[in-house]
């Protein structure tokens, strides 16, 4: 149902969802759970149907702006996005496998948002309810624009997976509308949200319609944000507030500090930069923009160099929830949100979508196992919203400065943003495993995950099947069902961490070519029945920080395949700063079926203080202690705060 | 003029200040900054009268309260305790040279706080100019009695330098009211202030008027501390305020969770604690108290072996300037006042005069040369309140977790204690270096400061003069100057980084026996004219940190003496944190006439990455980079941050 004309196309497309079924020993799970467990409870918390949990509201002030219920709105100015959200991880659910009674209530709720609207178009539950005369007087600070966003990203995926219309009419009304605040003309407002999203979510609703309207209005968004005169320093004035006193001070916080073509560092807060950076690429792609493709490119290497943390998590400061300066990456205090690690996965999909380059696909993968995924417990049931690479629970209970860090998941959160956008990522896995270049005939498997796809060259359809135990195991195998012979090109990404990749078809071993994107392409003469099988090496990979990163100087991070490890209090003790690992220690693998729900752990050697720590000592010695062998267990990182409170570190002291 | 009366005697009593002389090449060129820049600039702070300050207005403040001025009162709760420390000092250097025209200044403000006390004593500015009918209504938070406790120091400071009686009548006039307001009586307030400093200022109220009701106001309000009902509670309601909700929401802030015999971990605001525990010690001596100085004794194990830096810096979180857990000394954030440095060399001091031992003059002289003197510049102009140890510019500049941090020192402050305070203890060295026991005919030396002290032993007047190049070198001479021989013990403290002492009388060697205290002890008939020499080696001590300690994992710091060192950028470039100290390496000393007034410098050997700075590198790399062999450059920390920002560490990497 992909409407992107030839003219807008992109070198290399995501598949629809409902192309591709996920099928796979690791996913499969935390899809049906996302499913099961946490959609109802998050469409629960919508409803302020879980007692004991701080109150949603967020169908409530639907039901005030449709006029159905009496009462005022209540939450954050945001609180329209959860319901956004949700219902984008329905339809993604949906795309996969219709589910007529989960399809039901949400044909209801949207029911409900069509009451919502305003004659003109309009959808915003906190100004409809409460200032309605104040429409689009607080862009900066009042996430109008964003939460229009996430309707439109949930109109899209709705739309996708069921065809049904009425989602994306109502917000196709609501971009009408929009379209005629926002503009160049004589009246009207040439301005941008504070927090990007719409520019991204209006690509999308440009994708499900074909109205190249909605590309051309998010262009403009992505066009005035930083240009001169702020728009925050004209708006402000005229509620009657100085623009001079920002909330956070700084027009970087909102990416507004330059034009963005001129940007080539990140700045401030990270969700907001890397939803902008998302946009940002798409439309690079779409209008061929080589000034803008050219600031993203220069971003990426700014975070990816300079500012993102071995497990894919970004932003350093919980004070704006913000990146700071270059090597700033502290571990205690990592903000690391859950939901800039999934913006790093949006961007680098994107980025992956104009210029197929490993590095792209490499992080988004780093990011997925790990900076991501631990923000959800195992069960599903708990998040983090800040994901730190070390915790001492004695500080992180107790230090102001360590405030923003939890020591276990949480269940729920007042500003609810983390948890629903966790389960649309999971959701929509499948957009990020495969990507179709239509002009040359070519398949390129970004990610390994056991999965089903099926698509068209020209007409002829190729069904790809991948079975694989990734990321415990680096074994992945395809098999090939089409029609009759076919012509295309099947490219499967080396990942950079993998130093050996065996690759045979039919059982024939082939030389292995990679490519200077980082991929191995097989162009050829494809036959019903054909078999491919991908060996990585999975050996544990030692990583070491460059020197200007001074909170990792003398330490060491252990990665095997994606998955980055750590050390807990659980298996280790406590004192885990102690620990030294030998430099020269063997690194062992095993499958540890019944821990944290079936994990590769890695066990090596090294030492660590022989004291008792319960006996009296100074605290400062002329005399080193002596030190002790000690066995050394690494779990997986995003497995972490599963077993309770206690120590956790990914950077291990090496010597 | 010293009153106590043989019944409150103490074990160990400091000596005057006129009866030490400090003739020093380290501390003489301060005391005289001190004398002509210091007290000169803070007297033109308190009246305003620098350009570009913030206003302080405290002089003003009097003026409005003896009804001289218009206008209202300006500044802290707390702004009386400036003029309180400020003349306290002028005491204390008055005590060692009278100066007519600096005396004629502080008999004018004198009398001026004479004009402002009220008819029945009370002495507050801040009340009386602006709530004269909420006297006494907010203990907690206001700082009532900490303020009379400042001026009360000033008045023993001045009396005892002077014999002027006025200001020592003014504040016996005060306290006296005080004793009408607070007591166990039916109409009096069973309570205390948030911030201890009274307690400890009315033992030396009693030391020079000889009245011991002033100590027993002392014993009643230390007493009083965290029984229940807490008063806190009882006064908040009195003034319409629920007493749930306090600023710091926990007793433990005030030191006031428990009764203060049941303490034995140092818990809340550093400052308030140590000066708490001052007022604890002396009160244990005076009382024969052997419950309270068991507590001291406890509270003390607890600061030194587990919260306490290893520059003799306390308080580890800038959020409530406050003790954490055990254990909890982050370098870079470290607040460690200099405030609170000098109050646990105010405990330290009243400790040793209890019980003579090693230890306390061991972190009392710690705090002195470290955690002390790097709040001053080496002109005396600017000042550091936090103490860090360990900065990097670029965060402590940008990370709001870092905002009390300063990576140079500040002219003044807002809330102006740090400043006055290190002046008053660098003018009152004289009571640190020697303490007497009467009963025992004996001398101990717990400093090594060129001095010269007189005393008398049962009307044998005895002078002793120091020479030394402390802390620059261990070598110590003594001069006896006596009418005729006399019997007496001379006790001189072989600090414990000393791991060898050599001791000679008139040339002649004698064997070191150091007794359990840490002390040598020479108890023998002196004659006019004999000269001890004692030769302290001064080797650089390599320090580790306990195993519990996870900031200093892998690293040690340097010592020389007393003096603690650092690195700095100015020495040693960028990226002081990757920077490995040999474990072998051989450090070497030498002295610098040049550098930073005069200091020696350690240097030693390490390596560091061999890495281009400004070259394209991956964040995180599974090569380690080459390392290349360094000169390491070490510098007295109280000395940093002279030559303008850059790094700084203490802890340096060892491998």
């Amino acid at each position: 149902m992909n409407k992107i004309s030839e003219h807008y196309r992109k070198s290399w497309e995501p598949l629809a969802l409902n192309q591709v079924t996920i099928d796979d020993a690791f996913w499969s799970p935390r899809q049906l759970n996302i499913a099961s467990v946490v959609v109802p409870y998050q469409w629960a918390a919508l409803n302020d149907a879980i007692p004991g949990a701080e109150p949603s509201h967020t169908i409530d002030n639907f039901r005030l702006a449709a006029g159905e219920a009496e009462g005022t709105f209540y939450g954050m100015v945001f609180q329209d996005s959860d319901l956004g959200k949700w219902l984008e991880t329905v339809g993604f659910l949906l795309a996969q496998k219709r589910d007529p009674a989960l399809e039901q209530i949400a044909d209801d709720v949207i029911d409900l948002l069509g009451r919502a609207q305003q004659p003109d178009g309009y959808l915003n539950t906190y100004y409809t309810v409460k200032e309605p005369n104040a429409r689009w007087s607080n862009l900066r600070d009042h996430h109008e624009l964003y939460c229009a966003g996430h309707l439109m990203e949930a109109a899209s995926a709705y739309y996708e997976a069921t065809g049904k219309q009425k989602i994306l009419d109502i917000m196709s009304r609501y971009a009408d509308y929009i379209a005629t605040v926002f503009g160049k003309g004589p009246a009207q407002k040439q301005g941008y949200d504070g927090h990007p999203e719409i520019e991204l979510a209006l690509v999308k609703l440009y994708q499900s319609t074909g109205n190249d309207k909605y590309l051309a209005l998010s262009k403009f968004f992505v066009d005035e944000r930083g240009q001169v005169p702020h728009f925050f320093d004209l708006e402000a004035p005229e509620r009657k507030e100085s623009g001079e006193h920002h909330h956070w001070s700084e027009y970087d916080y909102y990416q507004a500090h330059l034009p963005v073509r001129e940007q080539s560092t990140a700045e401030g807060h990270s969700v907001r930069a890397v939803y902008l950076y998302s946009a940002m690429a798409d439309l690079a792609a779409a209008y061929k923009d080589t000034a803008l493709l050219q600031a993203c490119q220069a971003l990426w290497k700014d975070v990816v160099s300079k500012k993102m943390y071995v497990t894919g998590g970004i932003g350093s400061s919980s004070h704006g929830e913000r990146f700071t300066v270059a090597y700033d990456l502290p571990n205690d205090r990592a903000y690391t949100e859950t939901c800039a690690a999934i913006g790093l996965m949006f961007w680098a999909n994107r980025m992956l979508q104009v210029e197929r380059k490993r590095e792209y696909a490499d992080v988004m993968e780093l990011a997925l196992y790990n900076g991501v995924l631990s923000g959800i417990s195992l069960d599903g049931k708990s998040y983090f919203y800040v994901n730190p690479l070390e915790v001492w629970p004695e500080t992180a209970n107790y230090r102001q400065d360590m405030e923003s860090v939890k020591v276990t998941r949480q269940p729920w959160f007042g500003c609810a943003c983390c948890p629903p956008n966790i389960a649309r990522l999971i959701a929509s896995l499948g957009h990020y495993v495969y990507a179709q270049n239509i002009d040359k005939r070519e398949i390129s498997v970004h990610l390994y995950v056991g999965s089903k796809v099926a698509l068209e060259f020209a007409g002829e359809s190729v069904q790809l099947t991948q079975h694989t135990q990734y990321p415990w195991d680096g074994q992945v195998d395809f098999d090939l069902s089409l029609e009759h012979p076919t012509v295309f090109t099947l490219s499967l990404r080396i990942p950079a961490w993998c130093d050996k990749a065996v690759l045979s078809v039919n059982g024939q071993e082939l030389d292995v070519t990679i490519a200077e994107d980082g991929y191995v392409s097989l162009e050829q003469v494809w036959n019903p029945g054909d078999h491919i099988s991908l060996q990585l090496d999975m050996a544990v990979t030692i990583l070491h920080s460059h020197p200007n990163l001074r909170e990792n100087a003398g330490k060491v991070a252990l990665q095997r395949g994606p998955v980055v490890y750590c050390l807990e209090e659980a298996d280790n003790g406590v004192n885990l700063h102690d620990i030294v690992l030998s430099t020269d220690a063997e690194l062992k693998v095993h499958f540890d079926e019944g821990l944290l729900g079936g994990v590769a752990v890695i066990t090596t050697s090294g030492s660590r203080s022989d004291v008792d720590l319960n006996a009296e000592a100074p605290l400062y010695s002329t005399k080193a202690y002596d030190r002790t062998p000690t066995v050394i267990t690494a779990i997986p990182y995003f497995a972490w705060s599963n077993r309770g409170a206690g120590e956790m570190t990914v950077w291990i002291r090496q010597g």
